[in-house]
């Protein structure tokens, strides 16, 4: 098989469609933006927008799909969102049943999708300007952190702000910060540098999701917004039905990293 | 009376409370963003929501209230959007009715209420860089035109981008395309700039809104998406009831312009 990296996105969400890659999207289709999945029955779907609205850190739109549409206009020609994600997970009243690769079953005309920005596409562009990525070295997944600060409720939705957390050389903040920040749409600058307690983290080597990462002498811990945040919060508010992908398992767009900067 | 401008935010909004003052808005409380208002019953409000998260341009939203609440959150405290706007307009399937100074008797607990940005702020910003905004210096509202560019459309809301336009010394474009790019959530940078022919404008001196402004010899016309756009695409889709601000009757918040600046 070719190099995955290499595929276009209508290549690899053709293969995912046919359920031929079922594995994680990180690092397919370089270059491109990759993006969560949130589907929520029509009668939960103006609180959550209006969650989102509120709360655009954690919870960068990309694009929402009205009640029973399930084919992106904006983000992807020819996607259908019930097929082209290599894994779903499905939540009754909070309760996750077994992951499945395709959700055309189940799908019903009233469902609203919800496609929310995603860390890959600024980490690209850290690297690119040399500022290290931890993680990526490391080969773990992100370390992410519960913290002190509440998201702005709306209607059933509130909850804390969830973060992820990349060690920074102390001359290579100020670039971070400029980096990320041009990358509103995927969660933009920084939430929170330096001191984990301000924040209410009390141990960087206990993370809440993932896997802690080193830190070393002269590195300052950066906290950006993440998107578990809004899982955590749907979740939380056990509506009766809702449809996320399975983590590390992204519904891969045609567009740019780089259409995503602010400029 | 002490000179309006000089006033507070909270001190104009209790004046206007009151019906003391029941004229526009410019220029009173320099530095403090201004908002549009956009009242709907809760059926229209998701589309109208998703209608502003799909054309974030002519649509930024600073804050959003549910169903039934009229004290704005982060816009401003001890705030009543039913008594703290100088004139209303209330239309019915489209058709307006006579102005109104508060809408506290026609108040029902269903309805959304939507502030969205407006061009005052980064006006303001223009000014202080010394780029000149032309209908200030000559005392007239600013020049708007319908555009053949279509906003994408969200349920029953649909209708083409309307653009403010400004005429920029040609050596002063660059920076005020980089002051108002500054100002995502009040339209953000220009819409498009030069050749009025190639967004659908015929005549630069027949506005479809406004007045027209002299442009001089090496000006350029720079266009901004304009905030009628919201209110020309509700009146088009004639809701049973939608109240909005009257012209230049604005919603006066504490949140200073600089506040709205992404960095």
């Amino acid at each position: 098989m070719k190099d995955p990296r290499r595929f276009t996105p209508k290549q690899i969400r053709a293969l995912i469609r046919k359920g031929t890659w079922d594995k994680p999207t990180s690092g397919l289709a370089m270059g491109y933006a990759q993006a969560n999945l949130v589907v929520l029955p029509k009668s939960y779907a103006f609180d959550f927008l209006l969650f989102c609205q509120r709360n655009p850190k954690p919870c960068p739109l990309l694009e929402v799909l009205e009640a029973g549409r399930y084919r992106t206009e904006s983000l992807a020609a020819d996607a259908d969102v019930r097929t082209d994600i290599p894994r779903y997970h499905i939540y009754r009243k909070g309760r996750l049943e077994e992951p499945v690769k395709e959700i055309k079953r189940h799908w019903k005309d009233d469902f609203v999708t919800f496609l929310l920005g995603c860390s890959f596409s600024f980490e690209e562009a850290l690297l690119r300007a040399e500022v290290p990525v931890r993680h990526i070295e490391e080969n773990r997944n992100v370390p992410m952190y519960v913290t002190n600060i509440a998201c702005k409720p709306a209607g059933i939705f509130r909850g804390p702000l969830v973060v992820s957390m990349r060690p920074i050389p102390s001359e290579k903040v100020a670039r971070a910060v400029q980096i990320t920040s041009r990358y509103a749409s995927v969660h933009g600058g920084p939430a929170h540098l330096g001191d984990p307690s301000k924040i209410g983290i009390k141990d960087l080597g206990k993370p809440d999701f993932g896997e802690p990462v080193t830190i070393r002498e002269g590195e300052i811990p950066v906290f950006w917004a993440c998107g578990v945040t809004p899982q955590a919060v749907v979740m939380e508010a056990k509506p009766d039905l809702c449809i996320t992908h399975a983590p590390g398992h992204m519904f891969i767009s045609d567009v740019l990293n780089e259409e995503l900067a602010t400029f």
